[in-house]
């Protein structure tokens, strides 16, 4: 592994020897070419880390080593590759000399001209340097180079993760619990954020006591850091779950929350930045500051959730009305890829958060979407996107690693550090106990003592929590909050991600009996009844669940194919080629509603009997559908690569 | 369809508007932000009519129209946006200012330093703008928006589709088509490159003489030119072929040849901006800088052969080296994807030609990898180049529509273009009828006149000139250049395409019996016994083909995989899930092998018992091998959505 590493560091090397002779060139090609090449080497070196990652993860299954995960290991990786680049190449610069300044009187635009004599050049504004940066430049430009754009983070490498997410969300339980996941999700993340600002105001106090603390921090600052620090990614854990098929209970809950809790982390840290009081002194309490960063929170993040659920059920309906598309899986598969991502850049396009609107989309198309693919490109899809979020995730877990030794702008604050570490603690026990006594009141199925304190101690951050830290480095206090989040990544990827097998067997935690909670009974009649006949070709025809005054426009909206499957329920067993026999919940479920509208068609009543009824067998009937959809996924003959997207 | 554009207008005109608001804010920050819309919006455009153009493209599958194929669709509908982007959109800007400008004596640097009121901002050079276009940046910054950096062609959209065309070649054709295809790619290259050069050197002396042209346009320029169209891309043409199962040795010598004139076209259009005679009069032939050219030429393109070739090779061994890899195809899948990536960005980073690297790549990964990988991976590297080929194809041919109306620079010269359309079609014939002349002198079976008719007809020019006439438009040389690569592209896929099939019946073209030749014959047998034995799994083992005082070496490269073939001839039928029965040539030389070690342990005598009898049997046995190949592709229950790719 070394040896790749060093004959990468040769390369550059040699390049840099390379460029001496062509002196004849202009300084502006000579400099885009290197600016290229050293691009280059830069994407090969996280390629080869990647690669590295790839076959070490391939080893480790192989014998199966569990307690260090793939991401862990590509953060190791990243460390040690991050080390060699800071102290094993000379800090002396190939560009030897201090980019020409100018001056000018007004504020900086996006654009700027050079004119050197009468020839004009275009320059591009990348942000402000400090001044002492302006000498880094100089000095560290090979380890300045290896730094990506942050917001590379959130347009190319966050979608497919995210998307991934909500894409593969097991909906039998993510649906049976999603009261708990909402609420954890939302006023969980919110009582962790405040927890986490208010003790490091706390602490942010300490150090300015001591005196390790010179520059400004507000208590906005602290707030903002809540926020970004409160976005669980349990990675690590969710993947032991699947492979010791843990509690699926618990896997939803903790899955869920994590899914949701990083589209409420994103939008809470925008309407925090967005939290600007009138006075000058930004860290006093301002009531209608406090409400506009609230109604920001609100707008973008309904406004996210529409337009991915909107996208989704676009996607559904075009899918749904070129039927004939099934016969070119390429071209569903191209559509499908399409709207996925066009989701994200309408939502950015008009002010909402992208990867928001991303999760919600997945969701959705998981939903109804996938019913109207072809098998084929079903697994196309699903497979498209499981190698691009797996290549994304530990792209940036590998950058992590790496980021640590090369990133420029460190400021370890020990203090600011145990503190973080105290503060995610607290915050996350409040979070998770109180708000599981509050739930426990509520649910019928209790979330048990053990299953409280696994999502305690899978509070593992990643991801997100490090690519909305990234983002903005500017000021000291974002930097020392850097520093302390990729801190933070690392010994909760490892060391909690490394103990969960210990700690499921030391919780007795297996597999249990679950029943529906009303919430997801309610959702699933209108569901079932109304936007699947719709937006899919299952389900009964909505001549069947609308009242009959709605009879024309009912069987102008049902598809033919829906009326098919009442005449032949067996069709769709037929379609399939393992061996295993179970019944549809769907077909089930459509010869209740065929029966209904024959009632329909003698009484009249339709709506009321119908609503009672499926209301009566709904429970029995969903139940059905959920286990035959997910073993309809196993039966299809999907070699089942990471367990946590195919099966829980 | 106009709708969804206008959809998006709108979401343009309502983003200006939105953004007056919000004036307490940076400058900076707001026009990052702004940018960052802006991005989002054009990439939003060219996402929604790839959607359009596949659900068109869906249309003409199901109504089996096949005069347009989708890449022309996608210049359509790129035509009409562009229109609406030029003569829709009033031309105020809302930038309403001319970017701030600053002088410096020395030259640009790629790093520029602003000072405003002690604060320090970074710029990035963007390039050289002229004078005229300085007025330009404020008047049309939406139509300068929606155009991409010309490299975005060459480091994201071409390798892809480049990588898929190797990795999609049929071998069997190809292979025994080998020396006409390197014929016509590099001698008949070289041909139409010289002639085009030397006839549009006597348009632009005669547009001089006429008083049409004041500007520079060199010899070299012309040349460029020459090498730039000399690209052909008959994609329109080959997919018909695939439809209509025309012949497939014509199908082999107009995809190789396409596939192989973009590499060669894009290293002699480099070598030619590298030849710089020493005077200054740089029209005049100077012998040394020709030769200089040619070295760098072949310099270039040998170094991105072995550098692609070895990645192929280095994937092959990994791949034949961690063989229970198969059990994760997610990772085999993902390692296929970096490895192949690596190779462009290893070449680039080396001064090499990525795009040409990574074509020998797809080939020897089709050649060597893939019988590594699993059937499951097989299938997923397939489709996932599969998609990836299909959406950066039509993002280029949707983006040349776009550009003829958005390009800011086009310079339309009648006499340019006219003698442009009339050195193609010369250079085209001096390029297809001189070389079958040749060639046929040497083939057993001649290319005939038909043929010759069909590949003269098949010149259509597409993304890879485009992508070359695009990467430098600062001169107005160059700008005339682009503007009559477009209106070429247009034009042949539009009418070439579209005469596809009536051009097909009128030469009365059918599928036709063919032999193998010498060239192929030598390849196949070194190939056979000794590379695929150390790459891949299948083959005779080493121990039989190699001498025998080689013996210890041979048992140790050769796979253990390899004399279980041996032992159990048949394992590889029990696999097959189709109905289908062939024998295996791989098996059937094996047991050849298997014999003549039986020879080499009785008599010593092995190596030349075994050359001579794997040369007497070969012609039968790869027939056989590359039949059952092919058939094995069929059999395996991928559904051929693009016949293109998966069967001639």
């Amino acid at each position: 592994m070394l040896l790749l590493v060093w004959t990468l560091l040769n390369a550059v090397s040699g390049l840099k020897a390379d460029d001496g002779g062509m002196v004849e060139e202009l300084v502006t090609e000579k400099e885009a070419e290197e600016s290229h090449r050293q691009d280059s080497v830069n994407l090969l070196t996280f390629i080869s880390l990647l690669t590295l990652t790839i076959l070490t993860i391939w080893l480790f299954k192989h014998r199966r080593v569990r307690f260090l995960h793939e991401t862990g290991l590509a953060m190791i990786y990243g460390l040690l590759v991050g080390v060699i680049l800071r102290y094993g190449i000379p800090a002396t610069s190939y560009h030897n000399k201090t980019p020409p300044s100018c001056s000018l009187k007004e504020g900086p635009s996006s654009t700027l001209l050079l004119n050197v004599s009468g020839k004009f050049f275009e320059y591009t504004l990348k942000g402000e340097i400090s001044f002492r940066e302006i000498h880094n430049v100089e000095q560290n430009d090979m380890l300045r180079k290896v730094t990506f754009d942050p917001e590379v983070f959130f347009n190319i490498l966050l979608p497919p993760i995210i998307f991934h997410a909500g894409y593969s969300l097991k909906k039998r339980h993510f649906f049976r619990n999603l009261g708990s996941i909402i609420t954890y999700a939302f006023l969980g993340t919110a009582v962790s954020c405040f927890v986490i600002g208010n003790l490091m105001y706390g602490v942010v106090k300490l150090m300015r006591a001591v005196g390790q603390l010179t520059e400004k921090f507000y208590y906005t600052d602290c707030l903002f850091f809540g926020a970004i620090i409160s976005a669980t990614d349990p990675v690590t854990v969710l993947a032991i779950f699947n492979e010791l098929h843990a509690d699926g209970d618990l896997y939803a809950l903790l899955f869920g929350e994590s899914v949701m809790n990083d589209a409420v982390a994103i939008v809470l840290s925008s309407s925090i930045m967005a939290y600007q009081p009138a006075g000058a002194n930004t860290h006093m309490f301002d009531a209608s500051a406090f409400f506009k960063s609230v109604g920001i929170f609100l707008g973008i993040f309904s406004g996210s959730f529409v337009m991915g659920a909107a996208t989704g059920v676009v996607t559904a309906l075009i899918s749904c009305s070129f039927t004939k598309l099934h016969c070119f899986p390429l071209l569903e598969t191209a559509l499908f890829f399409l709207m996925s991502w066009s989701t994200f850049l309408l939502a950015e396009a008009c002010g909402f958060t992208g990867v928001v609107a991303v999760l919600f989309c997945g969701i959705t198309q998981a939903h109804y979407t996938c019913n109207n693919l072809s098998e084929e490109s079903t697994k196309r899809t699903k497979q498209l996107f499981e190698v691009l979020h797996f290549l994304a995730e530990n792209f940036i877990f590998s950058y992590m690693g790496l980021a640590l030794f090369t990133f420029q702008k460190h400021i370890f604050s020990p203090i600011f550090i145990i503190g973080a570490f105290v503060a995610i603690f607290i915050g996350r026990a409040l979070n998770i106990y109180p708000l599981s006594f509050l739930l426990n009141l509520g649910r019928r199925d209790k979330i048990r003592g053990n299953f409280q304190h696994m999502m305690m101690f899978a509070g593992l951050r990643g991801a997100m929590a490090f690519a909305l830290a990234i983002r903005d480095t500017a000021t000291s206090a974002r930097q020392m909050m850097f520093t302390t989040t990729l801190l933070i990544v690392f010994f909760t990827v490892w060391v909690f991600g490394g103990g969960t097998t210990p700690m499921l067997s030391w919780l007795h935690i297996s597999k249990t009996k679950q029943e529906s909670a009303w919430l997801f009974r309610l959702w699933y009649t209108f569901d079932h009844n109304y936007l699947k006949p719709i937006l899919t070709h299952s389900g009964p025809p909505l001549t069947s669940t609308l009242p009959s005054y709605c009879g024309p426009l009912a069987s102008c909206l049902t598809s033919p194919r829906a009326y098919e499957q009442l005449r032949d329920p067996d069709t769709d067993l037929i379609h399939n080629d393992a061996d295993l026999t179970f019944t549809f919940g769907d077909t089930a479920i459509t010869a209740n509603g065929a029966s209904t509208s024959r009632a329909d068609a003698t009484g009249g009543l339709g709506w009321s009997t119908n609503g009672k009824r499926s209301g009566s067998t709904s429970e029995e009937a969903l139940e059905r559908e959920l286990d035959s959809r997910e073993q309809e996924l196993l039966s299809r003959g999907t070699r089942l690569v990471f367990p946590m997207e195919d099966h829980i």
